[in-house]
């Protein structure tokens, strides 16, 4: 099933960096099942899975893996296998979907805590600055600590910035960016996509926004790296994903 | 020629504590001789210093001193003794006037400065709060630093503001201010003064605000401690010396 048109949207996406079975199956899960009782067929997640370019083995291994760890549960119907989320597998799913699909509220809020010596223990999404300040989406205890909300007009030093996000995310998000680019140039002259297609979109979409988003502080934008392309990341993911809606998987399974 | 309302003035300012005399001949002179070739005779000098309760010798010892450190010139003129600030002295008297006699500016302004490590030293009217924080009368730069400014309605802890103006100066202000209310009270009862109620009235309200002003940094007083008097303290100085003006000391020379 796999066309030229999907091995140009996986090598639009991925460039030949393969990612992990078992946290892309996640990635798949989480996209095209995040419902109670939504399940996809053996058949359906095999030309998926090949149409990505993962080994069936692989794929069997980490599938394996998933049911193990309590993610992913697997019934027999008839001749055909399905696979659906647990209600674990889909209560951490619930859980990420915000940041990984939702635009960040608008009245995402962001502290500086100054304590006079070594404080607590960092909680949530708290970025540690040194041993007596921190950013926090908390505005904290004005009564242990100096609290100064920062605003989106606020200079921060670099070093600051360079905290909340790790120099080899920024960087992920800047090549992700440019492949959200090219893909969607390709997808711009090629209206007619199958479903295996806008789901392999999808998936590759979700999981390599997914794989940042998630590594980043639940903080506004404003205060990360001046050279973060998170917002672009987000914006171009949002548009992509609405230009193309989820696929019924079982689209998938039948022969086209 | 100490009278008893002399002798209430220092009662009520002092309280017994007999301010050290070489500092308090600087007061002496930075408030009745601060202006270039204005003199106070010795007999004058000797007069005040009698009223305020200093033994002739120990005002003998610290006038030898202020001339060795080159505060004070002295001069023979017939049978009188004159003495007078030098250049330097007049210079430190002029350098400090602002802090006694002024109001904290109405633009007085003041930042916090977090630095990622270990900071700069710490510059003029700074105050280091920890190893990477520190409040400021310096904008500072806000590409090294964290700069935020802070203004009346910030909330500020209170080890942050007890860093800005230690304990025992904050103790010496309150009890200043009492005195300055007792002080003040007396007047109202007694309010024709000589020249020498008012010289000794005016050098123990100056030395008394001067030795807490001077303690503390050229911050506004919203950072200070939450039970600082020094807001109370200006005002009531600032009162009383209004309506005590400068004596010539001539006429303390002079017999009455």
């Amino acid at each position: 099933m796999t066309t030229p048109i999907t091995q140009h949207i996986v090598r639009s996406l991925t460039d030949g960096d393969l990612p992990r079975v078992w946290s892309l199956l996640v990635t798949v899960f989480g996209d095209l099942a995040q419902e109670k009782g939504r399940k996809i067929s053996g058949v359906a997640l095999g030309h998926m899975a090949e149409a990505i370019g993962l080994k069936p083995e692989a794929v069997r291994v980490a599938m394996h893996r998933l049911r193990k760890d309590g993610w992913i549960e697997s019934h027999k119907e008839g001749r055909e296998r399905h696979h659906c989320l647990t209600d674990w597998g889909l209560a951490q799913c619930v859980h990420a979907s915000p940041r990984i699909y939702g635009t960040p509220a608008q009245n995402a809020r962001v502290w500086l805590h100054v304590y006079e010596r070594g404080s607590a223990p960092a909680t949530g999404h708290d970025i540690v600055l040194n041993t007596t300040s921190r950013l926090s989406a908390d505005p904290g205890d004005p009564a242990g600590a100096f609290v100064t909300e920062i605003n989106p007009d606020t200079a921060l030093p670099d070093w600051m910035r360079n905290k909340v996000c790790p120099a080899d995310v920024v960087q992920t998000a800047r090549i992700f960016a440019n492949r959200l680019t090219d893909c969607a140039a390709f997808l711009k002259d090629h209206p007619d996509l199958g479903p295996l297609d806008v789901a392999v979109l999808r998936i590759l979409i979700v999981h390599g926004w997914r794989r940042i988003v998630l590594k980043t502080p639940d903080l506004p934008d404003y205060v990360f790296p001046k050279d973060w392309d998170g917002p672009t990341c987000r914006a171009r993911v949002a548009a992509l994903l609405a230009q193309y809606p989820r696929v019924d998987t079982q689209m998938i399974a039948k022969p086209t």
